[in-house]
């Protein structure tokens, strides 16, 4: 490494933009070369597009900054970050088959392009080529290391697929009676286990080869997760055009964020039963009037403002959590970047 | 073991139905300890479905008795064996989505009974839980051998979805251009990778302690795999209650099996443009007559004795190619259920 500026030189934000860009830049340049060149009909093309849409790089950024600040060089951590992101888009392919979303980063969603079972197979498929390079750290890491990367992995997927369940649940039996601390687990596991908590494991595994206490990462993980989820969600009913999603996509999928559980918490008795009405039809039922009224409705009950003030208390809590994880740990671009990190999920705009 | 009868005392049908139920019990016994418990909601309880539906544990115990018949002990093979089940499992629930398929071993499919999205949650999930006995393979094989092992796995299912891909995109664009040749290359990777190839050599590896040169069990595989994907196909056309799966449903799938392919062939130019055209629609629009229809244009081309007489041929290259591989090994009740699986998967009704 070395080619990043002095940690002095940069505020926090700049730290952190500039780290995205340079780490990010690499692990893209690892993901397209772990890629299959476009040649099995039906199956690479698909495999290869929501990898090459671009995208934040931030969980993987989060595992090499984490394992250089224990002290690993930035290719101990490669194969690892470069399943992060190949994960990262697997779940993301399924997921947006299984929201129903439209839109993915400025396109449309995989399976609105080739159909749910050519998208499903190729999610599929993708999933399992991130398991190569996690077979790979065996030579740089030692099998030891090796092995716990991938129980750590298979945790991580294990924690995701019943986050999924649990919001894809609440969906189908079109619960409203959930409560901020269900909506809080819920993204614990859905969101968090892959965005921060398994970087900041897999990252400390890989720094001090295999003697970290990956326990110790979990909740500064899980604050950290949640900010950046909760702000995902704000950015979606009130981003703008960077954002690469639909705007109030969220809506149109009745998809249980912390704004429209306080606006059901909020609503009088009628509204509450016209709310449960409109999110038991289908999403293609759904009117833009609906939307409208949605919109309106938790606009009324201040519920961004709600959001809003969890996601600061979760940073908050992050912000101390890193002080004591890595009180211990020399100043270094990394450890700039980790705990910068922290800002940078609320104010981003994308 | 040694509660199988002397090999002398059994016919080859029969010695294959006793390891069946033999092995079959003890790896469902131990796929059942491996499921999770019914905790999680959506969760749990989609992904014990499938596994607990039965099955006829065909590939598994041909991995254990192979393992067995080059000198392993069963417990070595156990865990490979129950991976294999649960991948197998998994891979039927994202297959019963993407071909749309309405019945699984005689009960609904699972995306029938808790529709699509959380059905696909539950796929990946139980292909993530067969990563768990491939990581235990390390305690008793050592990390070289459980590696070995992984990347076995890896290759099966990379094979497995370039099949899939092929078979969905056949479909998806209509092709009706599609030779003996081009189907037994699809089946070789959809099928036989995970049927029947994936078995022996894994079963070969944890025999030799990783000695074995797996490339040499890939024809016996792909011959014995290809003729018990033919025979399901033949099943499926003219099979009776026994079979589980709705008799016709490759047909309102619009399957590009032999049958087909070889109806294709016989029929006259008006016949193909009216094929062509009802497997254009969606299969929601294909009605009994067109089945029915369907039906008649392969018996009139005598498809299903063309696909018997081709599963004989392969059956014989398998046996040939038994004959060449097992040369060396022992007479045992293992090496006799292998050779006996070939004319048995020709012989079954389910």
């Amino acid at each position: 490494m070395g080619s990043v500026t002095d940690p002095g030189l940069l505020d926090a934000p700049e730290r952190v933009q500039t780290t995205l860009a340079d780490y990010g830049a690499r692990v893209r340049e690892a993901v397209r070369a772990t890629l299959p060149a476009a040649r099995r009909p039906y199956l690479d093309d698909l495999v290869r597009d929501y990898p090459l849409r671009g995208g934040k790089m931030m969980r993987s950024c989060l595992c090499l900054a984490t394992a250089r600040a224990f002290g690993a060089a930035f290719e101990d951590a490669l194969p690892t970050a470069v399943a992060i992101e190949l994960l990262h888009n697997a779940m993301l392919i399924h997921d947006d088959i299984e929201d129903g979303s439209d839109e993915r980063r400025g396109y449309p969603a995989l399976h609105r392009l080739h159909g749910v079972p050519l998208a499903l197979n190729a999610g599929d498929t993708l999933s399992l080529l991130s398991l190569r390079p996690l077979r790979d750290n065996q030579a740089r890491l030692g099998p030891l290391v090796a092995f716990r990367l991938l129980e750590e992995t298979e945790r991580m997927a294990w924690e995701s697929a019943e986050g999924q369940a649990l919001e894809l649940g609440w969906r189908h039996d079109n619960r409203m009676d959930v409560s901020d601390a269900d909506y809080l687990t819920m993204i614990l596991k859905k969101t968090c286990w892959l965005a921060t908590i398994f970087p900041v494991r897999a990252g400390a595994l890989i720094g001090t080869r295999g003697a970290a206490d990956v326990e110790a990462f979990f909740r500064f993980g899980f604050f950290l997760g949640a900010a950046f989820q909760i702000q995902d969600d704000i950015l979606n009913l009130a981003g703008d055009a960077r954002y690469g999603k639909e705007i109030g996509g969220d809506l149109w999928e009745g998809k249980r964020t912390l704004m429209l559980i306080h606006a059901w918490r909020r609503a009088s008795r009628s509204e509450r039963a016209r709310l449960s009405r409109l999110l038991a039809r289908p999403r293609e039922s759904r009117t833009v009037a609906d939307i409208a009224w949605l919109r309106e409705l938790i606009d009324r009950a201040d519920a961004i403002e709600h959001a809003r003030h969890t996601a600061h208390g979760l940073a908050g809590a992050a912000l101390r959590e890193f002080d004591v994880l890595f009180a211990g740990v020399p100043d270094s671009p990394d450890r700039a970047f980790i705990g910068g990190l922290v800002t940078w999920v609320l104010q981003r705009v994308h």
